[in-house]
Parts: C-alpha cells; sequence; structure tokens
C-alpha cells in the first residue's frame, strides 16, 4: 500500500496543507483561509477539514503515515501545546495536538514554523547534502532553525533556535523579549521599514519599496541594507564560531533583496570568524520559498518512523 | 577482565593522566611537566611514556579500553590533527593520533580540552542529571564545550564551540581572531587584567589580585567585575535562545570569583532570555575543577564504544 504524510503551514490567516509522498514529491495540495478570531472550537474543526480535504483527494487506497503541523509561536514539544504565539493566540495553552488527533484519528506532530521550514530545506531544498544546518528566516520578524545530525535541535522544551534574539548590539533598540540590539530589530522587513522612516525616507515605506529605492541607487535606501547586512554577518559569524556546521541558509520574505545585503554581510562574516575563513562554511539562499514549511511539515511523520 | 581508559590532559607544561574505570571511578594517577621546546619526536615520546606510566600502575590484569587525550586547541577530529594551538605548536599539522597509537598500540581518541572538560561535567560532574549542556572555561582565553544528545557537538571538522569568540559589542576590543568585542575580549583572567591596567588599578595586577581589591571594597575593581558579568550574561542569553538547554556551567581560573561577577551575569540573563524566564534553565559552577578535562578524556574510549 502507498504510503503519504500530510503537512500543514499553519499561518494567521492561512491554512495550506499538502500530500506528500516518502520521495518529498507533493500528491495533492489544499489552501484556505483560516479566521482566527473565532472560537478555538471552530478554529480546529476548520484546520481538520483542511486535513480532511487533502486525505479525501488522494483517497483510502493510499496508508496516511501521520501529519505534521507548522504552527508560528513556541511549541512545547513534550505536551502539545501551543504558547506564546502572536498570530494564533486562540489556540494558545491547550493540548492542540491531542485534540486534533482525536478529531481526524491520524497521529499529529506539531513543530514551529521556522523549524519546519529548516527541516524542509535539508529533506528537499538547498540542504538536501548535510545533516547539519542553521537557517534565518527573515520576514517581518526573524525566525530560525537548527538542523542536528538530521532532526531539528529542541532544546529542553522545543524553543531552541530563537535565532531573531541573537544579541548583534547589547545597547540597540529595544526588543519586545526584553532584550536590547536582537538581531530582527536590524535586520527583518519591520526593521527595514524602521530604518527607512527614521531616515525620512519616502512616508512609511514598505521594505519592497525601500529595496527598489536602494536598487535606483538611494543612498539612504543603501545604508539600510548596508546595516541589515552588518547585522546578519555579526549574527552568522556568531553562529559559525558556536556550530562549525557546514551551511548556513536564509529565506523569507526578505530574502529578494539579497544582493542588497549579502556583501555586507559576507565581508563581516569573513571578517569576524576565524572558523569560516579556516573551514568549508557556505552561507547561501534557502532554494524551497514558502514551500519549506509545508514540505518539513510533512516530512516530520517519516522521520518520527525512524526513531 | 576488568576494564580501564585512560584520560589525559595535555597542557604547555604539563601533562596528567588517569586511568579511570567504567563508573568513572580514578584508579591511577600521573602527572609530569612536559618541555614543548624540544623536538617533536621527544614530545610524543614523552607522552607516550606519561600513558605507559599509568598503564604499568595498573597492571596487565586489566584490559585498557582506549586512551582519550584533551588537548588545547582546535582538533581535526577526522584526521586526528592538532591545528591552531598556541600552546602545543610543535604538535601541529601532524598526524598526532595515529602515531601516539603506533607507539602506544591502544586506540587514541583525541579532544579539545574546553570539549572534554564540558563530557567530564556530564559524566561526572554538575551535568551528571543531563544530556545537554554548554559550559565555559574562564581562564587566560575563554573555551566552551557543547554537550549534544550526551555526546561533544563538533560541527564539520571538529571546530564547534569556540564560545570565547561570541560577538558581545560588535565595536568592542579587536580580537587576535579578527572579530571586534568577543566575550573572551571582556570576560577572561586576561581582560580583567587588562581592564585593571587601564584604569590604572595598582601596577600590573594579575586577576586574582584585582578580585581581592573587589572583595575589600575597591570601587574600580568591582567595576571591572561587574563588566566581566555583564559581557557572560549578554553572551550566555544568546546561548540560552540558540540552544533553550537545561544547563550552562561555568568553570576555569577565574570561577572563584563568581560572587563577584555572577550577580550581574544573572541579571542580564533574566532580562535578556526570554527563554530563560519561562523556562526551567539553570546557570551554574561547574564541580569537577581541573579534573573535568582529565575525567572527560578518559570517558572518550567508553562512549566510543557506544556508537
Amino acid at each position: 500500500m502507498l504510503e503519504y504524510s500530510i503537512g500543514v503551514d499553519l499561518g494567521g490567516t492561512n491554512l495550506r496543507a499538502a500530500a506528500v509522498d516518502r520521495d518529498g514529491k507533493i500528491l495533492e495540495k489544499h489552501a484556505q483561509s483560516t479566521d482566527m478570531t473565532r472560537g478555538r472550537d471552530e478554529v480546529i474543526a476548520d484546520i481538520v477539514s483542511g486535513i480532511n480535504t487533502v486525505r479525501q483527494k488522494i483517497g483510502s487506497s493510499s496508508k496516511l503515515a501521520g501529519v505534521g503541523i507548522g504552527v508560528p509561536g513556541f511549541i512545547l514539544i513534550e505536551k502539545g501545546f501551543v504558547t506564546n504565539s502572536n498570530n494564533l493566540p486562540v489556540l494558545e495553552n491547550f493540548p492542540l495536538r491531542d485534540e486534533i488527533e482525536r478529531l481526524l484519528g491520524a497521529p499529529i506532530i506539531l513543530e514551529n514554523d521556522a523549524n519546519a521550514a529548516a527541516l524542509g530545506e535539508k529533506w528537499m531544498g538547498a540542504g538536501k547534502q548535510v545533516d547539519d544546518l542553521v537557517l534565518l528566516t527573515l520576514g517581518t520578524g526573524i525566525g530560525g532553525g537548527i538542523i542536528c545530525g538530521g532532526r531539528v535541535l529542541h532544546g529542553a522544551v522545543g524553543m531552541a533556535a530563537e535565532l531573531g534574539h541573537i544579541t548583534i548590539d547589547p545597547n540597540g533598540n529595544p526588543c519586545g523579549c526584553g532584550n536590547f540590539g536582537c538581531l530582527e530589530k536590524i535586520a527583518s522587513a519591520t526593521a527595514v521599514e524602521a530604518m527607512a522612516d527614521m531616515m525620512s525616507l519616502g512616508d512609511h515605506l514598505n521594505s519592497v519599496q525601500v529595496y527598489e529605492l536602494a536598487l535606483d541607487g538611494n543612498e539612504k535606501a543603501r545604508m539600510i541594507f548596508h546595516q541589515m547586512g552588518w547585522a546578519l554577518g555579526v549574527g552568522l559569524a556568531n553562529l559559525i564560531n558556536i556550530f562549525n556546521y557546514p551551511l548556513y541558509l536564509l529565506s523569507g520574505g526578505m530574502l529578494p533583496a539579497w544582493e542588497m545585503f549579502a556583501p555586507t554581510m559576507m565581508e563581516e562574516i569573513r571578517k569576524r570568524s576565524f572558523t569560516f575563513r579556516s573551514t568549508p562554511t557556505r552561507v547561501e539562499q534557502a532554494t524551497l520559498g514558502n514551500q519549506a514549511g509545508l514540505i518539513g511539515a510533512a516530512y516530520l511523520p517519516y522521520l518520527a518512523q525512524k526513531l
């Protein structure tokens, strides 16, 4: 009997799901909007219905190995709880995994969305050739995922890889996490937009507009991406010195600005990391785009079988 | 037949070796000075003779499982080479492991000394109850060791855990590694002494003298330990956000100054790490002192058997 898994990427406004075979091939896909302002039971029923839609498309001639769900926020792995999720407050502090498992009648694995993306890149993307890698997702915030020996590094409760909160400048901008000068306060889309505002560059430009100005040669806009690249360089040099892994990947909405921030980033890394200079270390763009989380989530049930 | 392993702690001026049983009990010990200014063959003969001294003390009624050697410097794990060791230049870039193995007729495992110390603390010290921990050794420099799933995290070639070179202040003091504001440029004994000099605190005081002044209430000396604690706090908050491990240990020659730097350190960690505030995370003193590396090195052959 053919076996497949279902990967789910659960966001604040959308749910995407895909049936994926053991070779990483997407067999069926489904997307729907999710209304997180509704009650918990309704939201969970929606998630289950989305998963069942994919299941029905595949039909009963194949066997469902399990379902992996990538969720923005911290996952308490053992309990199967989501906690501190800005996007999904309605699902917090509740036995989410067990409840979906009950309604669906299939094994569920929850995972942080950036961890799932890192795992997806390891399985089918830029990290296929390695067992150890670090991923930074550059979006409105900065997320991180660490793959160690082919598996997600979870730490004690599942909160590892909060790489957006590496300190770059200990006296820098305050961060909601309590720290100052976090990486995501200098190198996220939100930070790029805030720097543009601080420089009176247009009227509340978004990060794409700042990027376009930089492309046009605007010096202020270029300074912003220089600063972004500098912060990424300091942070990545730290990670390289800590892990000595062969591969560090960047992904997310800011990735298309690579040419604007990467030269400064690479220069800082080279300067600041002895390990980078003396071992083969690649810092590259992730290749799966916004499919990474979906693919990584779908890999979770297969990986669990290997335990 | 009883089995034992031999752990060796190889320094720039001393060699210590111990025979250790499977329960971590030290059966025999040996120490000798090493003269690293002599030729490579003589130095290696000395090392082998030190190991054989312990072997003879145990006698041939027990079986030698193997020998672990902790070495200051980078170890290229697969090759069995030592590289970039300030203390042992005579042994660099040479098949050290294979040569000792040949002369001794017993399996040898090389390991970085801070990694060995971290493993020792995991096996028999403050980390006995956990499988994941990070160790910082506070000496003339700052070394690091990361234990992940009960084993040393090596990275691609064995250079992981260069934790003395985490960036604390990206525009801080220049470091020989090429970076600026490395942890060891603010929180090592050398940094404490340099800060004392910069503040004209006595005439080239050593770190113990600076500590004694701080104990006596000297405000300048206290500022120095405050700065040391601040830097350790920034660095440990980073490590906690990256790993979410249950345990972070400090050891080394500066550890006795704990009461002077720890309050500031803990305050910074609490402030800067959301993960610290929301998960059970311990930051503590290592307990094996300068035995940690010896014990950890002796554990390496047993651990290799478990592969």
